[in-house]
């Protein structure tokens, strides 16, 4: 069973989490930790905290000479900006945070109580998580990557695509968009909005590559996968929908034009279902989108109350980042990969990476006849 | 802590659930439950199945003199065609279903040992846990109430409305669709597509009142209430995307017309955000609505496998209903009854409603200056 | 995750189980269930009830032709004394029972709707469960049994011996005894202790033969197999102590007395760790005991409080059974074998027994070296 | 829910542990945190290792002006030998350790990669975990102690005592012993073993006073409150046997003689049940006792084999302590007030100390009538 928990504040010292149940012999890549960290920092949009951030990991248990030894694998990174004691006290609620509904649930008087724990700053832990839980997926040949398919009222065009497309097509892209032009209407929209002190939203699409059939199940309602990457990804700060392939489409159709048909060798001309038939994975790729609100903190504020007095007031002024979309999708993979590696290690047991190995190989083996 | 775990093939003799952690007090209404199982099985487009079926609950445990005592709660219903052993196999695998990833996963090379179960049949006791559920919630004047938006490519126009206005509405309406005039055009939609044998999806909304601010969490992310509720909704088959408040629309828009100003006595003007701020209820109506797809077996079957050949055939015709929509309806309800009520005890605690009542009391009591 | 859930009371109209999480593909015989429950039910200076009872198990769900389909299985046993409505109000609440302290926490004025599930009569379904997984287990030649070795103060002479050789002396023993001069000795005391209106306890130890090493874990507190087998045999009514192999001897001895040393071919001369180093299998036998009290109703009244009045009187007499430790041994052997196939599944991953059979031998093959 | 993680190696940089679902509003003191560390790493017969750590916490999120804030509690203690990169490999297996079991689980090649986790070394951060539920239990008068009633083959005429009463009588013991003349007898037990390079084990017993009845649960066997007890009690290094009261001897004894009667007021004149009956509180002081080993690294080596060439050799000598037995003791205790916390949580919700502290009033004056 793997398991994790997070734990730090915004201004608190460190951001920290501990990985449970991971296999041991999986070589663990700094570098490639550290640049998932990167890539959640980047896009365009972002304020000038993202600056002074230039996230590193440090793992602290869990790995001797560069492999996991099935131990519980501690993670840190420092917060630059630790100042929690000294920052004022919020009194003026943000809308669209956890600001008050946090302040009535614990009684406090002061609401950096909330936020500085409600804060997104918590995700860079999970993309950490998650880029480890990457790592033991490449030995399988999983890959699992996103791009943007939505910032603010612009669309992407997205037909079906692969990842080494995406990858090809978004490496110079600062919002990890797939199509110049539409990226260049982006820009506009962010600077714009920007200029009015406001903030963007968008949707961002992620693809997993490689996925084995049979991960999940349909048995019973907690043990589906698609309940558990629902979960993942709504747990995200910001997103408030979730969609497995062509979910919220698919809704309005004909069924004679939802379901994939299935070929000879199992082919199928589409993948509507993003992968997943009743909760299990299908082999076809595994996609599934998040909706991201745009961030409740503008610099334009919003009305509020006072939690101290209850009169009217504006909202205080935390942060400023117009758009956090791209950063979104950094998180929407990690989540993802933690997601499809717990399921994975659910089938095919094995505590270190020789025998889930051999447990894999053989279930490929076992279903080869229906491909060919 | 609540739990719950179901058991039961849609051709097997019944349907078990077993809810555990339900408190002693709640007096427990046999015809509450019944009525709501009838709830699940109506509806406009539903097939000749639903006409044998007519659940009725039978509960074997945990309850003395009408009211529960704290033990867990077992639930039966029977099914009237239990055929599970006679019944003839299952090679031709319908897409859509879990079918074909069932029989690679478990090594079947009979797609019926999947069917049984992945069928939707087994939701009938998640109504029946949700309907326990709701009764507890009940004593704390806590509605948990749907109604039919979409339907195909018809779309009821939705604007705030309470639960007493969609009771009123849909009284009549076998659709559960608040606008008669968008119901006759469903109707219509759904002859046609009878006619042309296939099948449609829609959009269902599950509303709740009364809920108290500072349910859930946004200390940890399995801990967030919008976490367990898109797990729990798009746990229901068919329902491929999950949407808190207006999540969807919001990713479009900007931020300063998505969230929810704050005034004097903690009033809203906007409920965009679905009731849930940071992953915590913030006292507004919860509001989520899942996308629900087509069914997947069609009368004009689609083309797939035969799973002992491997040679492309028509997909078996299992059942023939048109559209589930106003029955996912029902589920839903269910799915965020059980969620609220495990995340009302988890803050309140108490063993039984007396004890309930009084930690519920005391909460409303502190927290109440800010509504005043 | 191999879970199960219970349901029942008593004197209510069934014992309920669902086991979810059990692999597809194993072979259920209902006689071999049925056999368990039958030598839960026997056992020298067991009460007139046990006449009444003879518990057949009805399986609704999981099973088809005979096997396992990866579905829960939904468990069911008749309680032939279905009176739970009309049996008294218990006022004076038994010493040594749930009876008062359940009253306190759930606020009954009727300690009958504590025992009606405080009672040991819920372990028939831990039995059923339990032999559906020793079905699993005996598909790896892996063996659970117990034997009785104390009743009362009668010790029995306990030496290293193999399931084999306690199934052929525990054969005619209403006891479970392997020492037939000995068991003579525990016959007399029954005897005595039920003209006295007493009642007795004693010890049983329950063996697991074939437990391949690597079972368990070290990395982290609640993975441990001794934590979960400690947990499991305590939460049999009456158990109120545990031991891992010489657990309780070995405290007072010097380390050099007590660790199993190590030969070529892991030979040990020694199992006094009874099978667990550091809370994972070391491929000995698993040895654990339970120390069972008396019961606690008995026939010559405890001295007790009345619920409503507050007043002192004598503790209603529910039961009347003198000792129960050879059922208890039947029951721990379920829990420990639950316990193992937990793990086990765990382990080697698997959706079905052919894949968890892979798993295993590439195991076995893998960590061969050591044994030769 | 309350739960939490631990991580770190005995060797390398930092222990770690997260401790979630804590509620806010708890004062933390350092001091009270470091000095329970500092108890863990005292008591007459502890090697050298003892004298180069003194255990310092810091606590790194999850508290605000001294205070917590219902987020996570990440702990961090340094490890002053920070050396798990350059120590050698470990071939010569320990008996009595995970060493060997782990290099098959795992299939390692060095026995470093398993001695390093499953060291008792991790046993630092339970303390603190348990130091800061302490603070907790503290807020409602319930205490958790223990002291040394057996070392070796000595034991410590132990009659019911409190609290008050041990603490007054350990005050001066390196022993935790609360019979000054059994302590000298042990001091010279312990220097005789030192001298001939052996090990020694114990009993310790911890006491928890002022636990309201009503803990733990009787409906399900994983909520019973001896379950969870017996199980983290275990899971600690060394223990290999759980007894809660008198439940060895009571094994042995007459019900009559077991049963603690109650006469009015809720009064016991016998508490040997320790404080459970049926799986919950009753009122009385909970009692458990853990039987702990002699630690398996002695200076006078046992024989073992080398896990590259499968060749009979000596263990390797990691270590040198000769007795933990007191060590262990002060974790027992931590061990128990963790799931004391829990279980309280459980039943008493409330997000912050106010909200509980109401909620655990109106229960204690609803059950008062039954204590007068």
């Amino acid at each position: 069973m793997l398991r994790f928990l997070t734990a730090g504040e915004s201004h608190g010292e460190k951001e920290i989490a501990i990985l449970e149940g991971f296999p041991a012999g999986i070589k663990i890549s700094i570098d490639f930790i550290n640049n998932e960290l990167k890539r959640r920092q980047e896009g365009y949009g972002r304020g000038p905290r993202m600056k002074i951030e230039k996230d590193k990991v440090k793992i602290i248990s869990g790995i001797k000479k560069g492999e996991t030894i099935g131990s519980p694998i501690a993670i840190m990174i420092d917060n630059r900006d630790f100042s929690i004691e000294k920052l004022p006290e919020v009194k003026n609620v943000r809308p669209g945070h956890a600001d008050l509904p946090g302040v009535l649930k614990y009684g406090f008087n002061d609401a950096r109580c909330v936020l500085e724990r409600a804060s997104a700053r918590e995700t860079v832990t999970r993309v950490a998580v998650g880029a480890i839980c990457k790592l033991l997926l490449l030995e399988f040949n999983i890959n699992v990557f996103s791009h943007t398919i939505g910032l603010g009222n612009i669309k992407v065009q997205n037909n079906k695509i692969s990842i080494a497309d995406i990858k090809k097509l978004t490496k110079n892209s600062d919002l990890r968009c797939i199509d110049k032009d539409v990226e260049k209407k982006m820009h506009k929209l962010i600077d714009k909005t920007k200029k009015d002190k406001d903030t963007l939203g968008g949707i961002i699409e992620v693809i997993s590559e490689g996925i084995p059939p049979g991960l999940g199940s349909y048995v019973q309602y907690d043990k589906r996968l698609d309940t558990k990457l629902s979960g993942a990804l709504m747990s995200i700060p910001s997103v408030k929908a979730v969609e497995i392939g062509d979910g919220i489409k698919n809704a309005l159709k004909l069924g004679s034009k939802v379901h994939d048909e299935i070929y000879k060798g199992v082919k199928r001309k589409t993948n509507r279902a993003g992968g997943l038939e009743g909760g299990v994975t299908n082999g076809e790729n595994l996609i599934i989108r998040a909706y991201v609100k745009p961030i409740s903190t503008l610099m334009k504020p919003l009305d509020t109350i006072n939690i101290d007095t209850g009169e009217e007031t504006e909202a205080v002024k935390e942060r400023s980042d117009v758009c956090v979309v791209p950063s979104a999708g950094v998180i929407g993979e990690s989540m993802c990969a933690i997601v499809i590696a717990e399921s994975f290690l659910e089938k095919f047991g094995g505590d270190c990476l020789q025998d889930i190995k051999e447990s894999y190989e053989h279930y490929i083996t076992r279903i080869k006849r229906f491909f060919n």
